[in-house]
């Protein structure tokens, strides 16, 4: 996407043989990238969120093999790097994922072309991220149009936490086709949930969509479900860090309490994402790790003071203890359906069984 | 309630006739009060929320009428004073309850009287509200007795808001039990939704608990639909700012969503209020006037800094629109029962009525 005129993946390999990422920890306050030269610093940049969202996540880890093997390119290094990323969030799916593929392509590599070849495969994970999103683009604009004719109106849109192009290499999953139906002149309304205690909406989706010129509102995530009440929002589109064989959607705390809402009031509640997302060795939600941060990302607040610099504020009472569970999940009772890049999909055991055969057999 | 070793109303007379309140505004950064002396300062106070919860706004209101009979005591002053009052806040229903006892005390009485006969009712509407939260208490009590034994362990007990002593003059609403039963040896565990965006939950709900030392836990507003999920969430119990006559529950945004999440998973949901907040005019919850506040509120974030000095942050990108309605309505059907001074009663039309009639029938 573009930010002020320049084109932007959320990662990019430098010709020194290094990484660039965006740094979101400082978005919305500053745009800056950061350089990536180590495993150890690929791992600390996806623990403190420099870089977050599943599918970018999966990207970032593919990056940090790279970057271990081409300091040293040997069987245990590779291990050693699968172990490290592995470990640096537990909920998101597509990590152990993209660690998984690396390891399958990298393993029978003589150590001498192992980095140039984990080059190469990260960078095909990402250009298949762009391609895959795009896809997630094209169906759920789809969705989106259809909608536009039903209300004949403007389209009001909620998505909770930040699944756009900063949560993957481009493009995004839930914002995918709210870009697409932008730029295609289909009157869209963003409801943007501030998404506590991070603020993702707040800070990274209101950003983004500021920066595409696409009308929105960011809201505090109480207001959803009274918008809905009131028949201010025509359908939700969230994205997934991991979603069951069986169509259970993990998706960043509160997003469930949005379904609760969809489903009251008739509204339509879409989950957008690659497969890679899908976790098959699953079936019930609840089996999914939940990740617990740090309190102080809730008694803590960052923001931009009244003389312009970045200051961090406590809100909640010293004393009082506090607990930061990042996910929650969906049940898919509650999901109308799946966008993937292979199209829209009810979340049903079956449906996304047909989904894997058809991608088994096109691969 | 105690502060430091002090017990204190939240709102008192003084000798020079003036009112003392607690700043709420200040908390928890500050404990401070404030002193006020005409029908401005009251109506300023009640805008700005230096007082608030629906009880205690009626209570002030009733003071901020003898203040302003106080400098003039005439009809138009009365007249003039109701109506400033009233169209402070538009949700809570206690405001105009407050103000319509106060002019049908004081219209009869002549001007040279009205003043004094003015402080006398406001002091009345003070003490009743003391003692209707403390039945509440008693009736809620029970409730949490009962979870108690039939869970065995500690009770785990969410809330929204603050419905505490703050938000009344003294007690609370939804709160009261849960000082009953933790000062009568009941083990409880309150989990405090942050309350997004004024934080009233992180900022005079965990302050309350800390200071009456009630074990609890600060959340982000999005985790309570997984709590209870996960089977952490005994009970839920709520305030209200405004309840109709057939039960549909008027609170601060984000209690429906809670309501769905306890429905969803069979966890008990409770409203505690006193019967001054039932609005016996509407029946519908979608007809009750839902307060906008301003957008700063959602976009501004105020706290303390690394230097201890208390500090407002911008969180939201320069140019991003926000919304910020203040209540969402919770339909009857999700409520599991009201908590009144008379006792614990359906939410349904017909128990209302009953209640009502009773209290008819005692007056």
């Amino acid at each position: 996407m573009r930010i002020s005129g320049t084109h932007y993946r959320t990662i990019w390999p430098t010709a020194a043989g290094t990484v660039h990422v965006i740094d979101q920890s400082r978005l919305p306050f500053e745009f800056a990238t950061l350089e990536l030269e180590t495993l150890d610093d690929v791992a600390q940049a996806i623990r403190s969120m420099v870089v977050r969202g599943a599918p970018l996540i999966g990207a970032a880890a593919a990056y940090g093999v790279a970057l271990a093997l081409r300091s040293d390119a040997s069987d245990a290094s590779l291990e050693e790097a699968v172990r490290t990323l592995r470990a640096t969030r537990p909920t998101a799916v597509n990590l152990a994922w993209g660690l998984t593929r690396m390891r399958g392509a990298l393993a029978a590599v003589a150590p001498l072309e192992r980095a140039e070849a984990a080059f190469r495969e990260a960078a095909a994970i990402c250009d298949e991220d762009v391609e895959q999103c795009r896809s997630i683009g094209i169906h759920g604009l789809e969705i989106i149009r259809g909608m536009a004719k039903a209300v004949g109106r403007r389209v009001n849109i909620l998505t909770h936490c930040n699944a756009g192009w900063l949560a993957c290499v481009d493009w995004g999953t839930a914002l995918s086709p709210i870009y697409m139906a932008h730029d295609a002149g289909i009157p869209v309304h963003i409801w943007v949930d501030e998404t506590r205690p991070r603020n993702q909406g707040a800070a990274l989706t209101a950003f983004e969509l500021g920066a595409h010129e696409v009308p929105h509102t960011v809201i505090a995530d109480n207001l959803g479900g009274h918008l809905m009440q009131r028949g201010q929002v025509d359908l939700v589109i969230v994205g997934s860090d991991r979603t069951t064989a069986s169509g259970d959607v993990c998706n960043k705390v509160g997003t469930y309490l949005k379904a609760l809402a969809a489903h009251d009031n008739g509204v339509p509640f879409y989950v957008a994402l690659p497969t890679s997302t899908i976790d098959w060795s699953l079936d019930r939600g609840c089996d999914i790790p939940i990740e617990e941060r740090s309190a102080t990302e809730l008694t803590h607040i960052t923001g931009r003071n009244s003389s312009g610099a970045v200051e961090t504020v406590r809100v909640v009472p010293q004393g009082s203890p506090a607990l930061n569970l990042a996910f929650d999940v969906t049940p898919a009772r509650l999901v109308t359906a799946l966008i993937t890049e292979h199209g829209v999909c009810p979340a049903t055991h079956g449906d996304l069984r047909s989904i894997r055969r058809d991608r088994r057999a096109a691969g």
